[in-house]
């Protein structure tokens, strides 16, 4: 394809994204077909000869848009959102075209060195404390998800608790994990990969008024290990939990992590960019006992995924770590020091220039856009958890300091899940849902940027519909 | 961003990638500046208010692009090719636009849908074992690098290994790992994060004249390991290694692992392309015996990074090692058994709709049009060799069967380095380095859709020209 035929078929393609968000609203959020019917309508086998750019298009909406579930929908609650926007689609674009690979930093500096001034300007943003900056001791790298993101954390902190011996000889099974009986999926996945076991991760209880973790469960936990000749090497806390995003008591875990020498890394993935707005920081309070960070520009701050956005207070120990050095990927720069090489910062060794769609977000929204942003979400939950609370049929399951709502009808567990069944059947709104000290509950989750007063309104219309109905005798 | 200011936007970044390309060939390589001279060209903190996409583009333009390595330039032959190609934007274009993420089969069940049918397309086009296909025992999944694939071969690995006991219990240390001394980093690196340590990985010797593995050595080590009471749990063989493309002798190391029943992972990240072409497919002989395998479109299939292409002969070992199954993910399609979930196939949770830009690839340009790029690049490196086997005063340091050309002047170390410098400090050419045998050895890797005929002569004149100047006493 010559750079005049990528012109009008990128011209072409512009137009097609720009008439999808403007039709969005009024598709079906969620498609209603069976398993096998996208693969059934596609050839088996690839094309011997070429075709042109119009006929996959016309497949694009014939086959596979008819069996999206549109994330970007404005009446898409499900999960938490992952949101996009216009910059960041054209940054993303940009380094699709530029097409350059930045594992070392003379592979493409400008790939590296934009990255870590935006993670310098994500941590102005979010008021991260000075050591998570590249002018302190640590420094930021984007990683896919905060899935690995807690991976890389995980490894890094079996590397210091081995002290330094882990690289070489491989995971002494006596090492420990902690988190909250709340703690996302990805924790346990990650003590895993690392050689840990799901057995080597402490469940640990939770306030059942909050959902936050009890620091004197923590404490009980490490000090029972250590009676038993274990090794607690890190603690994963986290700020917005999946299910209800509770807020650990970060002040507290920090103070038994800085005790006892383990390695605290905080999972914000969603929460985190909550943190832009001064009046939700509470939130990150005692974010200075914290070994490592993460939060997801991709799901609550305008970025496609992938973008997660991960920190170190010490990078030299991050780099330590994971750094391994063939003579192929030699070259003066690295040899000098004076370089950031984020190859050494994450799993993989290849890395695409995503700091570009981090920058072009900042800078279309600027700060005042992007707390425009979250307090808007932040307003829609509240407005949503107020009809609610007016209607004595239903009950909210925990608190929303954020944008997510979580309630149940006061009714048993098979009642609610036909709820959630026949609002989604409808196909104008997408709800998913988690348990609540054991009770099954529904979520709401705000984010996308197209979500408006009326969306959630008539979410809440469905709602109470469905609820009238069900509870007709 | 709404869809108008989105249309107006893309259609001048779709024009500002177009002129990228049709000057690339008229830039430097590669960019000249110190370290730090983007970083301290750009604000140390966002900006307050929005700013238009017309001032992001100026500074694209004055502050990102001249420090550039430009992977794409049509003289760009450093490491191995990460080239991409229109069809290859256009269809991660759509993927950014749509932001669907396809972690469960029912968050967007055409992603998932498409992913493996574009596998099936794949392994039909490399002509992979049948069991590597969906309809077989096992399947094709995406992941962002051949790391990443390598990483999660190794952990199926030790779940088989172990008899299942890995998930929960962990890594037992004598678990070993095996590869050619010329065998990835990457391969060290799994293991390490695999908690194995780097002592877990035995480095088999390579026959000096091919640079492949010798099946004599890797059953030797085999034998001393199992004696000493380890446990052989992986083998990960290369086809076309990454400092010289040497092909590992599969049937011998098949038959190997077969008869002590090891896990085979083949590592063909960038020579798979090759097997496009039936005339090349000889490399991929023995692939029968292997239980995973990846190659990375990313490098020489024209697809954008980040695409890794990795299956397994045994989908069911694989998902058993790496499924975590929290309440929030339960839905009634993962529990019917009749859908692929594909997180539970990768480290991360999270997916982007990365099949779209292999679907835009293989219809552009069709088998026909794959073949011919794959066809293009080793002519290309056979002219090269040509020009430097009639030159005395250079020797080919391998064989060059796809388009990777290892060559040295017959000289010592130190001058060949000062060769490299000087070429690549022209700014017309990008060559990179490599030890053959223990000898400093330059690389010259084409693989860019735009090399033609008259940028490999222009790398051969210049490093003709620099070995003149280097030579005169």
């Amino acid at each position: 394809m010559n750079p005049d035929e990528f012109r009008r078929a990128g011209h072409a393609v512009i137009d097609w994204i720009a008439d999808y968000w403007a039709t969005l609203e009024h598709r079906p959020v969620t498609p209603a077909d069976p398993p096998g019917t996208v693969a059934s309508a596609l050839p088996a086998t690839p094309p011997t000869a070429g075709e042109p750019v119009g006929a996959v298009l016309a497949d694009l909406d014939a086959i596979v848009v008819p069996g999206l579930t549109h994330w970007q929908h404005p009446s898409f609650f499900g999960y938490f959102p992952a949101n996009t926007s216009g910059p960041s689609l054209l940054g993303d674009l940009v380094s699709s075209g530029l097409g350059v690979q930045g594992m070392l930093w003379t592979t493409s500096p400008a790939c590296t060195e934009l990255e870590t001034v935006m993670m310098d300007w994500l941590a102005e943003l979010l008021d991260l404390p000075p050591r998570f900056r590249s002018t302190g001791s640590g420094g930021g790298v984007i990683q896919d998800s905060a899935s690995s993101a807690t991976l890389v954390a995980t490894l890094a902190a079996l590397h210091r608790a081995s002290g330094g011996r882990w690289r070489a000889a491989g995971i002494d099974r006596r090492y420990r994990a902690y988190t909250s009986v709340h703690g996302h999926s990805s924790i346990e996945k990650a003590a895993r990969i690392a050689g840990l076991g799901s057995d080597g991760v402490r469940p640990i209880e939770a306030d059942p008024e909050t959902q936050a973790l009890r620091p004197a469960a923590l404490r009980a936990a490490i000090e029972a290990d250590l009676a038993a000749g274990e090794i607690p090497a890190i603690v994963v806390a986290t700020i917005g939990t999946t299910s209800t995003t509770a807020v650990d008591p970060l002040p507290e875990i920090g103070a038994i992590c800085a005790e006892y020498g383990i390695w605290l890394h905080v999972d914000a993935a969603y929460a985190g960019a909550a943190a832009v707005c001064p009046e939700l920081r509470w939130s990150h309070a005692g974010l200075e006992y914290a070994d490592s960070y993460c939060f997801d520009p991709h799901k609550w701050l305008l970025t496609g995924f992938d973008c997660d956005a991960f920190w170190v207070a010490d990078r030299g120990e991050l780099i330590e770590a994971l750094t391994v050095l063939p003579e192929f990927l030699r070259n003066a720069a690295s040899e000098s020091g004076a370089v950031i090489d984020y190859r050494d910062w994450q799993v993989p060794l290849g890395r695409r220039f995503r700091a570009l769609k981090l920058w072009f977000v900042l800078r279309w929204y600027g700060a005042e856009g992007l707390r425009a942003h979250v307090r808007s979400g932040v307003a829609l939950a509240a407005r949503f958890a107020d009809r609610l609370r007016a209607d004595d049929r239903f009950e909210l399951a925990a608190a929303h300091p954020f944008s997510l709502v979580c309630f149940r009808l006061r009714a048993d567990d098979d009642t609610n899940a036909e709820l959630l069944a026949r609002v989604n059947g409808t196909g104008r709104v997408h709800l998913t849902h988690t348990r609540v000290a054991g009770r099954y509950t529904l979520r709401l989750a705000v984010g996308s940027p197209q979500t408006a007063e009326r969306h959630v309104d008539e979410a809440w219309d469905l709602l109470a519909a469905a609820a009238g109905d069900l509870l007709t005798p």
